[in-house]
């Protein structure tokens, strides 16, 4: 039996994330559509940490895939990396295991690319400032995603310690090319700024619903849990609210629970999906004027189809090592 | 991030039976004793096949364990395997990658060992003669835990095709060292067998009760659905009957789930599991004449114990390949 390894470094020679941003499209259709089979996920927690399984099929691409991540907060104390990801891929057609993928990338990857086709689909077009909160590993791939939607010619970054945001921009400058990244020291540019993506673990706003422009589009990636939240409620009651996935955003976000806890939004919010603007059965964007919110809490379907095509592009492309198992 | 692979041939260099066969009674331990996570396993369906992942945790071990396995009945058309299966092992302290096996071998020798152990602590010390029924996957594990525990001067073998009992006769005679491998064309030879070990997709039973010998021990491998059989409920009804695990057998086991929906068995039967014994919670075989029946669905802890055990003799021993992920 053979199967395909994929480091990560193979897995940044397949798939642009141009690319990404496109499979997206099939990834929220499918969503919406409910034509994807992805099982409840099975957590295996111990004193030390948790083990999570995500197994998905998509029957319109050629693979089953599991995605195992590991969560581990004790592990920062030993330089060792807190979350870590594998995708074990297996054949629709025959079961045979085809490959073992990193995961880290590839989720960082789908996410920045589920922000790229939000912000395509709604931010204003002429947007030229950018914010991005936070530095840790989603990051690089959400600054990737808005630059390749947007002609931007400015990007903050906010980050809890401002050496982080300048040591980022630091490292980043090369691939934004033209585009110039600045440590941003105070929320006062957000007044300037027509896109705003957060990506960060926070548990209070990361701004005030004043702090932000007139028509800013907002993509939301963080407060994946209920006890999160990055967007002030002020802001998400008057935004217009789009989300991945339905089910799991009312569940999970942090951002859209507490206000429709506190009542502040109605026990019958409906937020629209991704893949209902895509579809045409409801509207995205309305004026120039108003705010939009996209929040993310990912889905497997995301890591299914960037992992189908990653798949598709090594085996033409010989990438990756084949090894006996 | 690095990871290990191990291969069939790797597991083969690692593991004997008679080590496995000491790791099942942790592991039937464990599964009396309830100190293991087995979430209920994800199962996908597609028009092809089904995949089953199922995950696992045993404190005592150092690893999560999740085998991935796949069961395409059409592939057998196409030359291809119709189950394979992998096993996915993190650290559990850490989380981290740390094994991709094949899960294949891995799972026939730890079937193999259950019943290996099942009969060292059930069967007649001094049976010498042997049956086996079943010449596929299973096999050669079964007919190696059976000369790990008792002297046997001879073996049967039962096939639905007697040239496949030849061929593998042919095959084993080399392991099987003095003891003499005998394809055979008549169930009159059972009269003279002190043990029978069923391992096969059979949903009739493979022998009737008068044809087995006073004080057998047998070993039930098959049968792991309702719908399946391989012993006569005459015999299932007047043996001491043992299980792995009694919830599992009690649901899935067709040898025993048949004869208490009939009523001949009582609805609230409950046979001793091995992990009982083992704890002298309940006694194993009590007279020569007894008619001993172990029946083994198969459980995750078995996996993991041998999983454990392999990959930290790997780890010793610089065995299989360490490949970037």
């Amino acid at each position: 039996m053979k199967i395909r390894l994929l480091s990560q470094h193979d897995i940044r020679r397949t798939l642009t994330m141009e690319q990404a941003i496109e499979l997206m499209k099939d990834a929220f259709v499918a969503l919406t559509q409910g034509t994807i089979q992805v099982p409840v996920r099975t957590n295996i927690t111990n004193v030390s940490g948790t083990m999570l399984y995500k197994p998905a099929l998509m029957p319109s691409s050629s693979i089953f895939g599991l995605k195992a991540v590991s969560v581990f907060p004790g592990n920062a104390d030993h330089k060792l990396p807190v979350t870590t990801g594998v995708m074990l891929i297996n054949d629709s057609e025959t079961g045979l295991p085809r490959a073992l993928m990193d995961a880290q990338y590839l989720t960082a990857l789908r996410t920045g690319a589920a922000s790229g086709l939000a912000t395509r689909l709604l931010a204003n077009p002429e947007t030229k400032v950018a914010a991005l909160f936070g530095t840790g590993g989603q990051a690089a791939c959400q600054l990737q995603a808005m630059l390749a939607v947007r002609s931007l010619q400015q990007v903050y970054f906010f980050s809890r310690k401002l050496a982080n945001a300048e040591a980022f921009c630091h490292e980043q400058a090369e691939l934004a090319d033209s585009c110039k990244l600045v440590p941003a020291s105070s929320r006062d540019v957000l007044s300037e700024c027509g896109l705003i993506t957060a990506a960060t673990n926070s548990k209070t706003p990361l701004f005030a619903d004043e702090e932000i422009a007139t028509g800013v589009h907002i993509n939301g990636i963080g407060s994946f849990r209920p006890e999160m939240a990055e967007v002030p409620s002020d802001t998400v009651c008057r935004a217009e609210v789009f989300v991945d996935h339905r089910e799991a955003a009312l569940h999970e976000a942090g951002d859209i629970v507490a206000p429709m806890k506190s009542g502040r939004l109605p026990s019958d919010f409906t937020p629209a999906e991704l893949g209902e603007v895509l579809l045409g059965q409801r509207p995205g964007r309305t004026s120039e004027e108003q705010t939009t919110f996209f929040k993310s809490v990912g889905n497997a379907v995301q890591d299914i189809v960037c992992a189908a095509e990653i798949l598709s592009i090594a085996e033409r492309e010989s990438l990756g090592q084949i090894v006996d198992i």
